[in-house]
This record gives structure tokens, sequence and C-alpha cells, in this order.
């Protein structure tokens, strides 16, 4: 049983073509715990603000964590962050899939790359060692091809790939990156920074074993997980219809954003649900390393405009929304499609839909036409207008493509003529599927989130609405009572802050949120066995939160430093005005109650409640006071 | 297994000679546990602000908790709280012994006893029945008759008596609570409240046996326990020599009080040291209900001026040091008689002898005389001033005793004539026996304590000096590095934050700091494990961390109506000056040192750095929204 946590980072510098392998040591290692935590680190540390984020200066940063890769449901998943492209903010996205585990068999916790290579590359990391690798010949494919090209080149078919196509290359704002063809770090532009760097993909292979502390505890962990999630009933649903599930619930709920955010209703919900989708397209559940849940969708449709092998996965609830009913778009094939050709060129569905749904407010209002379409009518509910959008925007097509490659807050100043309103953006990042209007703490999230937009920040806060189950695997945070979903207020205040300290825990430890969770089997407590069991470290509940809201401290100072303030902590126009249709029609969210929320949550941290910056104290208790110089002269003079 | 949790406390008004009996239900005790946090939620919701603390007006409550009465070492301390005649502030005192299980065996974790009797009383709770029963016959007596009179009239051997004597009669205002003659509450004078409201004693004694959630797990966790402690070496050494161990130790440092704070280092700390107790005096150790620990002594003399019987127990290193070395003291058999008299009397042993050090030194600088003092030379070092101090006080002999009575803070402003720099006081209370010049965590535990100086808010900071096993026990909480004891700034604002919001817990669990903390047997998670066993809630140490944040919270917002403020968080002028000898000679604090740790403090409690107000955010955050209104007036107006 060895004790304590060590383990390697690899710093790879495209500019010199070096690499360095170097050991931040125990201590780093449990304050930061990996992902987020140990990116931002970095980042802090070593990123010069103000810089351009698609300049060599950038630097971008993947990174797995010390419990991943464990045989456990859940422990999968890894981080890309770099100053974003799209926000100007921090950047960084999540994905699940394979990726993240063999990079941690590969021999590194991490990969940090600096630089601007030459020409085009890509990074062969396996068994301790990392090459960089030339990619002249696979640049511009998209992602299948040139993944199997990869892989026919390094001999290796086990070799797992994460990649960009054309949008990353061309360095579309919201470009991804996609492991497996079908595994997404979906936000915030990671894909466009990998581009500007010519780095085409990060192919790893590993056949370390990991050693942890107790691995027999961890088989017993693990056991007791898999037969939970075969039985608990949230987890069974998510197996059953994935999160597309969430479709007819949202919709009756009356906020699954519909018309480009107008209305919380789609009539034709029900074409594009979960539901649907497994009576027609739906061809195998699919999972992630070591996981039970099986919570992925493989669609196949075998003839006609939208055909499709499932080697792209399938959309899940947030592309099922953002290209079908955000654009009232009720053909669940065009959006199967849709999902496909994103993850072919690597853009990132969410901003995708939006940008598109832009262009068809904008198109609907007259301040676009037929001219600026090439004669297609960019009306809402017209797939095709869904799927020449994304070409236009991968390729940066010259006109409207480029234009919405650029995102909609820069697409919206360029086209003027009051299409602001209409560019549902927060700092810049297109808003995800979920409407504040029907859970404010879903509200207060995308407006403090670091990385602008982001619905993977914190808990929908939907569940708290009911005591119960659910209710009880939040408890020993000290939640013990239910809080309705439109309350806006303290109490709301508290359940944010706690809930979204535990989402930055789960991506510093890269631990999905569909397995742990406030609806899910893992409960809290058992996390911290999992940490402990792999670690040997006596750890606890409060150290890992502490470690979440370490890290959500952490991008706060970088954004601070990078100029942001709580002017940009706000919420479109269009959320402070009538939902137009559905359950919650004539709703809005009200300004004064949400500033004060706003207010309640900057105290809550141990902000100042003018521009949000932590005080030195707030600093020092989170062992963070390094940081206080960066912010210094943010800081209001008392 | 019954799961969750749900007692009942009884509600005794004196004036009317009524008695109620309330459930608060289980939201309340998971949010406030017991002890202090119950207390100071009774307190805040219905004690007025600005009342005469000795008057009708105070609440007075004696409180268990959740978790008192299980048969673990360690959970047996229970508190004592009302607003302080001593400091007009928050007022709280815990004791050990065997009273704090035997109230829950009488089927109460709470009494709270409001108004004043018309004549002497005691209260006889007993098997879910609470009896006003008359005191006229005990009242005047000491502590060992009328302890015997009560268990006499009740025809109950084995009833629990916690009571007053002389002291607590008089309303001296550092009057203590003692029960079984030798566990004391000890501070901020509970027992001259008592005292006021004509309330002799609180006799108890029960049958009810305590259920709790996995009676087998509890089991499991006391074996584990006191074989832990068996071979645990601090514990071992606190067995071997009660806190008396300290003596040597702390002289060795260099921060032993002697000479009324003037120096650390006291010659003579050998012939009153723990060693030198365990080869002269020592009878027996002796303990509380189910420890294996045994740290309290019993002395026995049997001859001489000094002759003790060992009932009224031995003294421990506070008195050791207040009646020794802080006196210049070396005479063991004196300051075992002084310790005897202060239980007889229920005078609080620390407060009695920071009280005659500060007439010594007085007497000392010529501002008292002879005539003040019958005589009697009250030199340094004088064993028969002591001991006749501590007569005249708790008699309040007219003259010195009936001004020393008064606590320092009174005394000092009332001789005036630059005496106020000998009264060693914060808020009023007199200062423990630890030398913040040589341990800067516990200086700023001095200052902040809403109880004024008092050492049992917060560990001492000596252990965390150096690495290994010591370290590794905080290291649940994220202190992974050693902090040196002198060191100021912002990681000792962090170690400080950290370790009192634990000392809160445990004061609201009525758990000893000798048997959990940084450097004995029981590790924070398997205190978690305890909670659990008992409630069946699925709690954490997050969840625990932060009812002790509460409690401090709760306490400051007391203090805050009451008009406390920056000001009045500080230490004594005589802490920044040198020591006059011994290991630190030389050394003092300095003063903006410490003001900027203050600050840091505050902050990272979330208050604001001006007067120390917490923040409606924060408020929010600790669930405590709720005393908003009484802290709005002082909150600085931005």
């Amino acid at each position: 049983m060895p004790d304590g946590y060590n383990g390697k980072i690899a710093r790879v510098d495209l500019t010199s073509r070096t690499v360095k392998v170097e050991e931040p040591g125990e201590v780093v290692y449990r304050t930061y715990l990996g992902g987020g935590g140990l990116a931002s680190y970095y980042l802090l540390r070593e990123l010069k603000p103000g810089i351009d984020p698609l300049s060599a200066d950038n630097i971008l940063i993947f990174a797995s964590s010390v419990i991943s890769g464990v045989p456990i449901a859940g422990m999968v998943r890894y981080t890309i962050a770099a100053k974003s492209p799209l926000t100007g903010a921090y950047g960084e996205a999540e994905a699940g899939g394979f990726w993240g585990p063999e990079l941690k068999f590969s021999g590194f916790d991490a990969v940090i790359v600096t630089g601007k290579a030459a020409k085009p590359c890509y990074l062969w990391i396996h068994d301790g060692q990392v090459e960089i690798r030339s990619a002249e010949g696979i640049w511009g494919m998209e992602t299948g091809p040139a993944q199997e090209m990869i892989r026919e080149e390094l001999k290796e078919k086990r070799a797992r790939v994460a990649l960009i196509g054309p949008a990353g290359e061309n360095r579309v704002r919201y470009a991804c990156v996609v492991n497996e063809l079908k595994h997404v770090n979906g936000r915030t532009g990671m894909g466009a920074v990998m581009g500007s760097k010519l780095l085409k993909a990060v192919a790893v292979r590993g056949t370390n074993k990991m050693t942890s502390h107790d691995p027999e505890k961890l088989r017993e962990l693990s056991k007791e997980l898999t037969e939970l999630i075969g039985r608990h009933g949230p987890n069974m649903v998510l197996h059953k219809l994935g999160t597309s599930n969430l479709v007819n619930a949202i919709n009756n709920q009356g906020i699954l954003p519909t018309r480009n955010f107008r209305t919380g209703y789609f009539e034709k919900a029900e074409m594009i649900s979960g539901e649907k989708m497994a009576e027609t397209i739906l061809k195998r559940e699919e999972g992630c390393y070591a996981c039970a849940v099986r919570c992925k969708r493989s669609v196949e449709i075998l003839s006609g405009p939208y055909a499709t092998s499932g080697k792209y996965g399938g959309p899940e609830y947030e592309t099922l929304s953002s290209l079908g009913s955000l654009l009232c778009i009720d053909d669940l094939a065009a959006i199967a499609k849709g999902n496909e050709l994103c993850n072919r060129y690597t853009l990132d569905t969410i901003s995708a839909g939006v940008a598109i749904g832009f262009a068809m407010e904008c198109y609907e209002k007259g301040i676009l036409s037929r001219a600026d379409t090439e004669g297609i009518a960019f009306t809402f509910g017209n797939p095709e207008a869904m799927l020449k959008g994304i070409e236009w925007i991968a390729y940066r097509k010259p006109g409207l493509g480029d234009l919405l490659a650029e995102g909609v807050k820069i697409a919206a100043a360029r086209i003027g003529k009051g299409s602001e309103k209409f560019a549902l953006h927060i700092k810049g990042q297109e808003l995800p599927m979920h409407d504040p209007r029907g859970k404010t703490g879903q509200g207060l999230s995308f407006a403090v989130s670091p990385t602008g937009a982001d619905h993977v920040r914190a808990p929908h806060d939907t569940p708290f609405q009911v005591a119960g189950p659910n209710l009880g695997r939040i408890a020993p945070l000290g939640i013990l009572e239910p809080i309705p979903a439109r309350e806006l207020g303290p109490r709301k205040a508290r359940n944010f802050t706690y809930l979204h300290f535990i989402w930055s825990l789960y991506e510093s430890l890269g631990v999905c949120n569909f397995v742990a969770g406030p609806v899910w089997a893992l409960t809290l407590p058992k996390l911290v066995e999992v940490v402990q069991a792999v670690t040997g470290w006596e750890t606890s509940l409060w150290e890992l939160m502490k470690v979440g809201e370490r890290t959500v401290t952490m991008a706060r100072v970088f954004n601070l430093r990078e100029g942001f303030g709580r002017l940009d902590d706000t919420l479109p126009d269009r959320l402070f005005e009538p939902l137009e249709s559905g359950a919650l029609q004539g709703k809005g969210l009200d300004r004064g109650e949400f500033d004060d929320l706003l207010t309640l949550y900057y105290e809550a941290m141990g902000w100042d409640p003018e521009e949000g910056v932590p005080t030195r104290g707030k600093l020092a208790e989170l062992n963070l006071f390094w940081l206080d110089e960066y912010i210094r002269e943010r800081r209001r003079v008392r």
C-alpha cells in the first residue's frame, strides 16, 4: 500500500520542439488534485495576462487527476484549459470517454503545451514518452479520417486520440476537441487554441498500471457502486434514455429553450425526445471507461439526406435542444446529422446552435436576408439552414459563416442594427439549453461562471424542489431543506455556493456528474473514500470542498487579472423578459432580485460586492495568498 | 436502528415557577448540534440585548449534545451559557465529568432557565421530570456540604449535582459552576448568573438509555478508540501526568506566565510541575464518563496548613500556573489548597489567580499597601496572600476582596493610578495561562474569542511547529504544512480559522479536546463516524465544520448586538512588551503584524474588516440569514 501520491507532468514547447517532465510533488497534488484545479494553478503561474488567446503565448493544458483511471464508474473525465478565444477569460472544458484514463496509463497526469509549432503536428504520448510528430499529412482532414490515419501511422489501433477537425484548424472561436469521435471537450474554444498552435491531435496509449493505496477497498467501492447504479432510479433512466430523457421533462416545466429563448415550450418536443430516439434511430447505448451507467447514445440512419453511421455518437440533450427546439426544428434525423457534422468538424453544438438561432432571429427581423444566406431561408424550423450553417461556420465561409464563427457577441457587434438583443451569450459564450427563468440557481451559475454561460459549473436546481432521497444526497453538505427552483434570495445563494464547490471539485477530480452529484448513485462520502483509497490521504469532504472553492476562486482571479468584473456577471436581457408560452408563460427574472442574489453570492465567497475581488483574508483561508499580487490593483481602496 | 434525531428541552421559568418541555426538531439539532451551538441559537432568539447579566432578564442554558452520553471516551462535556456578568458579552463554559451524560439519561438535552426565583432553589431533573425545589436550607454553604445535603434530601446518592458555593451566591463576576466538586464550568461567570437567579444547583439523575442509529458501530468505535488511547503517545503522557505535564514543557519554551506575565520563565517551575505532583501529593488519576484517558488528578495532603482530602480534585495546568508561576509561588501544596478553596467556593482559578497577580503588582508598585491587605504582604511568591485573596474574593470581603471580585478590568478602573496596565484581561475576562508571544495563534484566539481571553476557543499552536504525525491529524482540514508557532500572517490566519471551527464544533458536540483535537487519539474522520452512528445522518466533516463556523459567527453576532467591535478584539499592552527572561527573552508581539493578522482573520470569516460584522452573504452561506436584522445597524454603509 503506497501512501501518498505523486505523478508526472509533461511540458511540451511546440516552438522549440522540446519536452520536459516534472513532478510537482504531493502538496501540489493534494491542494489542486488535477483537472481544473491543477490547470488553473499552472495557468495563473505561467500565463501572462492580456495575451491573445490565439497566439503562441497561450498555454494549453490537458489534465487528468489523482484518481483518473481508477476502475470505478465516473472517474474518467479530463480537462482541457487555456485562455479562451471565445471569451478572453478562463477557458476550460471536460470530456469523458477513455482518453483521460489512457493519459494516466501512459505515465502522465497532465500535459502542458506552450508555444506554436512551425508546421502542423500532433503529440504521441505512450509509456512515459512524448513525441512531437508531423501532422502535415492530416491537416485539413475531418476528425474521422484524421484519427484513422494517426492510428495507422502509429501502428496502434488502441491509441486514444483527442483531436480537431476543420473548425479547430480554422480557429472558429467555439471549436471543440473530440476524442474517439464522440466524447467532446465542448465549450470555450479549446479546439481553436489547438488550431492556433498547429496542434492537430494528442494521441495517448499506455500500459502503466495505476498503483493505489488500497486496491481491495477500491474493488469493494467499485462493486458496490456498480450494483447501486443498476438499481438507482435516476441512473436507470439515464441508462435507458441518455441525457435526452430531459427533453420532455424540461419542456413540461416550460423551460426548454425554444425559438432562441423566446419561449420555454416547444410544441414538437415529443418528436425530438429521448423516447422518440429510443424508438427510432438509437443504435446502442455507449459509455465511458469502467462505467455501468452507459448514458451515451449511438444513432444510426441508414439512408437519405441525414444518413449517419453511429461512429460519431449521437445527440445529447444539449444538442437536441440547441440544434432542435431552439431553432424550432422537429426532425430528429436532421439533428442527429447536425450532431455528426459538429463532431466531424469539431464544433461545439451549443454555441453552433445558438449562433444559428441568432442568425434565424436576425433573418426573421430583416436584419439578415437571403442575400446573406445564399438564398436559403434562415427561418426557424428549417433543417437545411441549420446544416448549412454548421458547415459554413466550420469552414469560415466568407460572409455569414465567417461572421458566426466569431461567436454571437462579436457577430452582433459587427452586424449592429439592434441584433445584440438576439445574441444570447454571457462573457461571449453562448447560452446552454437551460432557462434560468425556471431555475434561478442556474441563472446565477451562468452569470458567475468564469467560462461564460456554462451549464456544467453547478447543477440545475430542479432536483432541489422536492424533499426526499434527492435532498438526502446533498445533506452531507448541510443542505437540509428543499428550495423551490424559482426562489431567489439567501437560501438560493447558499445552495448554489455549496453546489458549485462540489461541481468544481468534480472538474478537478475528473468525476462525472452523472455518477456523483445530487441525484446520482455515488454519494459525497463515498467519493471521499475513493480519493482516500487511491492516495492514502486521510482526507475529508471539508478538504475536498475547499479544493472546489479554491478552484472557483483561482478562475475568478484569472478573470479579474484579465479585466473582468461585476458588470460581466450578468444575464442576457431576454431572460428578464417574460416567456411567451408554456408552463411558465409570462414569467421573467426580476432584475433587482437577481442583482441582490449576485451580491449575496459575492459576499458568501468572501469577495467584495463591488467587483467580486477576493479579500486578502479569503485568499489566506484558501491557501491562495500567492495570488494576492495579481489582484491587488483591482482591490477597492477602503 | 432509528434514523434521525430528536430530543427534549426543558424550559424552567424561576419567576413563575413553571416548567415546559419542547422538542425543537431534527433540523434544529442537525444545524446546531448542542452545547455552544444550541445555546447561542436560543440566546440569540430569546435574550434581549442590553440587559443586566445579573438581572432576572438573563437566560441561563445548560446544554449537552446529540452525542452526549454515548459510551465513547470524550463525549461528555456540557455547556453552560448566558450573557456574561464578567464581560457583558457572550458567556459560555464547558465542563466534563458525568453531569452532561446524566442530563441526557434524565431525558433532556438541554435546560433553559429564565427569570429569578423569589427564594433560593435548586432543580431536580430525573426521568423526564423537572422539579423546582427549595434551597433555603443550603444557601450559603460551600459546595461539598451542599452537594451532600441535596443527595440526602433526594435520597439519591447517585444524583449528579452542578452547583455554586459562596462565590456564585455572592455574584463574584468570575464565579464558576462545579459538578462532583471537581469538574468545572470555569470561565465567564456562569456561577454568578446562577447566584443572581437564586439557583443553587441543578441535580440530575436518569435511567433513560440512549438510543442510537448503529449501536454495533458505536461499540466498534469505542473499542478502537480505547485501544488507541492506551498506546497513543500524547494521551499516555496526559494519563500519566495530567495537564500538569505542560508546566515544565511550557516553561522551557519560555512562555509559562510568571510574575503577572512579565516573563515566561519561572525558575522554580520544577517545584510545581506535573512530575513533582506525581512524586508527592498525587492520590490517583481520575476521569470522566466512559473515558480511558483519565487525565484528572486527585491530590491528598494529610496534615499541615494545606491539608486536603482529594474530594475536590487537584490542580490542572492552568491552576498550577495561575495560582503558581503567575504569582511566583513555588509551593505545590499551597497551590493544591488554593485549588480546593476555589472549588469549595466556586471561583474560577484562572481569573482568581490573575486578580491576585494584579493586586500583587499593584502592591509592588505601591498602588496598594498593607493598609489594603490587612497587613499581609501582597508580594509575589507569598502563598498566604494567594489563599487569603481567594477567600476575600469569594466572600466579597469589603475592600480588596469585593474589589477583586469584580474582575481586574473593573478593579483597575476603580483603583486608577496606572493600575490598568497590570490588569491582564480581554473584554474584561482575565488571561489564561498561555503567552501569545510564543504562539501567535493563541494571541489571535484570545483577541477574537467571543468570551474574552479564553484558551479553549482554539488549540495552542505549539504542536504545529513540527511536521509528522501531529500534522497528519489535521491534514483532513487541508493543513498540510507546519507553521512556526511565532509566525504571523496569512498561513497563521488560515490555521487558526480552521482550528477554531473545530474547537467550536467540539463545544457544540461536547467533545473533549484531550480525546479529539490535533494531537490526540480520535481523528476528525472518526468523529464524523461517531455522529453518524448516533444519529443516522449521512454527515461529513464539511457539515460539522460548518456548524463550528456557524457557532463562532452566532457568538460574534451576539457581541455585535451588545456593542462590541474591532477595538475590543485586542490584547493587553503587556503582550506587546518584551519578555523579561527565558527562552524568548526580549520577544514581544509586533502591533502592526498582529493588527494585520486580525484583518486577515475578519476577512477569512466573511466579516467586514472595520468592525468584524458578518456580511449578508456570509450569513446566507451559514444558514444564519435570520440574524441579519440583529446587525443591520452595525453594518458599514458602503
